[in-house]
């Protein structure tokens, strides 16, 4: 298939570019190899170097800061091809991807099979999607839902394409919240908890997909989360759980791509959704799952309807692979905690555990009724006594122990930063707090800068039910930059609805 | 919004980049404005430069090859601009595109008003919309077909996002396509006699979306046809007739993106499609439109049954707009013509117009059906008489000359190249032609480099029914590339159905 080596080779070139979606490849509309394996601009190409391949997009550049004997290439194309400082590149057709037959398939027509999934996920893993490709198949399982099987076959080839753990451990207990509510950062306090039990957790968390900071996110203030797989089982061996941000320990690398997409398009789907927290907490070993479903108007589950619904299908999956699935439909009307964004929950989560006396009550409450059902799932606790077995960990100082000896075998605890800028927004007039608009509230801390700045977000000052004084702060926003303070004002006075009053 | 001028610009580099898409802009990660600014990698951001604004994606650089006071601009982005040699550009966020609110309601629920659709293509069209955006609509609107006030909406938002041309004439005719059909190039040649009976016929053409050619790709081998508005109005006033690539002229701009995704995806539904096809024509001012659609199991119109449902939706669409629609339902069984790819085909439709002896009988025939239908439509000719009527046209020259008029004006008329490879492909055995799959011969003909090489593609030797002897040529390769047609060489011998023999 390919021309002589000699002339279709390429002096690779380091671009610095971070791409951290396509591998990307850059060449002069003159390269002459191009013209000879008549690959054009947009092409899907292989490239290959040193028995290395990789799918990569190519784009041509018609000015001479790049010499036609050279091939530009991103980051992600660099460390894929295991370049170091230089080396050549062989540029050839990449074959047709046999997969998209099936995602269009999809979007016309029947379900698939369980092979056909397997083929899909396994290109998706191997990079031969482009973004289109990928956003295709996104939408055509969210606008025409996934069957129970097609879940189940998703949540397989999500695991069979990445890492999995085993435990000498019969029981591996994992937790879950299905999001939707800004704030709600139960999972560090959850984890210490259950640990101090001598349960076994190895949690993975991600980073945001939609919201404006994810446990990822959050314990990153607190300490290093990129633990390798390695990395992470040592963790959980000496202290019995971990707070690793998922996609660097190799488990189920295709929702990382799926994530990536659903973020840029702002949704994520039931089906989806399921095979992603499955497909992660199965590969890492867990057998006895709690999940966190918050309903309420302006969360992601906004009624019991639809929890039923998610519900059957987070059941039918884990009976598909044995698991013991618990799930805790909980209260999604208003947010968990006072701070949105991850340094302002993360001082939530060091409160709570701190037995600080101005610690959010709620936060308080919500770790205590997760780590207690776990803690009855597993066994532990006799039905009905997991709560209050939780509550006596915090105060009793065993969940802060095992806390801070997670984080020092994960590197060390670090203290949350602060943000640059602070500035409260304040009660119209005097009134009691009607409606909290969760999404809303989760899009103004994102635009404040979270989760890419950490001490970015805001600080909820009232609860629902509050009575306020004209002038009081309903929260306040933080932001390092004064570009984000006066956007994030701008939306602001825009949407009054973000925390409505009544007189 | 934006922090002082002074420090929040950056010096234009014009990097030469061709990205047919999105705007794409490149900035070191130590880059200060942006840190002010808190825009982040992915980003999409806006661009202002001398009162123009645009939006891009803005891509991180790590390297030292781009400095920290610049930002490397894609040729969309630098002449979106309008920026010359130099130049100073403004970052700041982008606002949120509030449309794509309905795009996700239309994954998951709802079809969407005329204000909805109206507010989309508008987005689309600004460029505001990326590609993941761009699929996702794509494929929202074709897992959950368009209903037909959706589709009449969407023609509309087309129509009006892009220019319009009126003629004092009161009849405009037009045909089109619906393609799925490797070769069949009548278009030029239904021009040519329509025109020469006085017609008015100002036929845009696209360029290939999934196949490997577009009536635009085989006209640019024989003259220009990159023409403005005000060119092609000129060219029509002149001989009545053109051949122009739709994209140039402006009319229906959201159709060039949502091709380029569907382009990428391999596939067009039938809302777009009717979409697509109506808004250019209703904006070229047409009133009598023609209607080609081949049936066949390997066409893109697979049976009566689909054919039925296609007409339907272009009827109600056509009657919204008060146009008057035949639709003309064809042999899709196998190619028309002998030549698939720009060159192979232009070259057909010479040899029919200049009545050449060896001329394919099955192009001319159906291009006469064709124009004949166009003038029954118009009242030129009487029920039943088209078809004679524009045979006699051929015969007597009178389309020849036209079809040289035409090009004429256009700038000339060119020679068709010819490939550097030719490679036939010959019968296993002693046997009749028994199907001719027609979408595994386009993939060999675009894996041949068609359309992008002109001359590449294939020129078929048989027809259905034919009787071959052991070692005829089938059909024969041509490509400018030996990487080209190794790789077509390797597809054609696995898949040994795309012509199949009986013995």
């Amino acid at each position: 298939m390919n021309a002589p080596s000699s002339i279709n080779q390429l002096h690779a070139r380091r671009l610095g570019l971070l791409s951290q979606h396509e591998a990307v490849a850059l060449v002069h509309v003159d390269c002459p190899i191009c013209r000879s394996e008549g690959v054009s601009a947009h092409s899907r190409v292989t490239l290959t170097s040193g028995g290395k391949s990789i799918i990569a997009t190519l784009y041509q550049v018609s000015a001479d800061w790049l010499a036609t004997n050279t091939i530009g290439l991103s980051e992600t194309a660099w460390t894929g091809l295991g370049l170091d400082d230089k080396g050549e590149v062989t540029v050839t057709h990449s074959p047709p991807v046999q997969s998209l037959s099936f995602v269009r398939q999809r979007i016309f027509d029947d379900g698939l099979n369980e092979r056909q999934i397997s083929s899909i996920v396994r290109d998706i893993v191997s990079g031969a999607y482009s973004d289109i490709h990928l956003a295709a198949f996104v939408t055509a399982i969210s606008a025409r839902p996934l069957s129970d099987g097609e879940v189940t076959s998703l949540t397989r080839a999500m695991i069979e394409t990445g890492d999995q753990t085993e435990w000498d451990e019969k029981t591996v207990v994992d937790k879950h919240c299905v999001g939707g509510l800004p704030g709600n950062r139960t999972t560090p306090i959850v984890v210490a908890i259950v640990a101090a039990h001598g349960l076994l957790i190895p949690k993975t968390s991600s980073r945001a997909i939609t919201s404006p900071a994810g446990t990822a996110d959050t314990m990153e203030v607190l300490t290093r989360v990129d633990l390798s797989g390695d990395e992470m089982r040592e963790v959980v061996r000496q202290t019995g759980g971990c707070f690793v941000w998922g996609d660097g320990v190799g488990f189920s690398p295709a929702d990382t791509d799926i994530i990536r997409v659903e973020r840029a398009l702002n949704f994520d789907a039931p089906g989806t959704m399921v095979a992603s927290v499955l497909s992660k907490k199965i590969a890492a070993g867990s057998t006895h799952i709690v999940i966190d479903m918050p309903v309420g108007p302006t969360a992601k589950v906004k009624n019991v309807v639809e929890a039923r619904q998610l519900s059957n299908v987070f059941d039918t999956v884990a009976s598909a692979f044995g698991i013991h699935l618990r799930i805790e439909v909980t209260d999604g009307s208003q947010p968990v905690g006072r701070g949105i964004g991850p340094a302002l929950e993360a001082r939530d989560v060091l409160a709570v555990l701190g037995n600080e006396p101005d610690a959010p009550a709620d936060l308080f409450e919500k770790s205590c009724l997760l780590a207690g059902a776990i803690l009855e799932l597993a066994g532990i606790a006799p039905p009905g006594e997991g709560k209050s077995m939780a509550e006596d960990t915090i105060a009793n100082g065993k969940a802060w122990a095992k806390f801070l000896a997670i984080c020092e075998a994960q590197g060390g605890l670090r203290e949350p930063p602060d943000a640059k800028y602070k500035r409260p927004v304040y009660a119209p007039f005097n009134g009691r707090v009607a409606s909290i608009n969760n999404r809303k509230l989760a899009r103004a801390a994102k635009l404040a800068g979270a989760p890419d700045d950490k001490a970015a977000g805001l600080d909820l000052k009232v609860r629902l039910g509050d009575q306020v004084g004209q002038g009081e702060a309903l929260f306040v926003l933080h932001t390092e930059t004064i570009g984000e303070l006066t956007y994030v004002l701008d939306y602001v006075h825009a949407n009054p609805d973000i925390i409505e009053l009544t007189h």
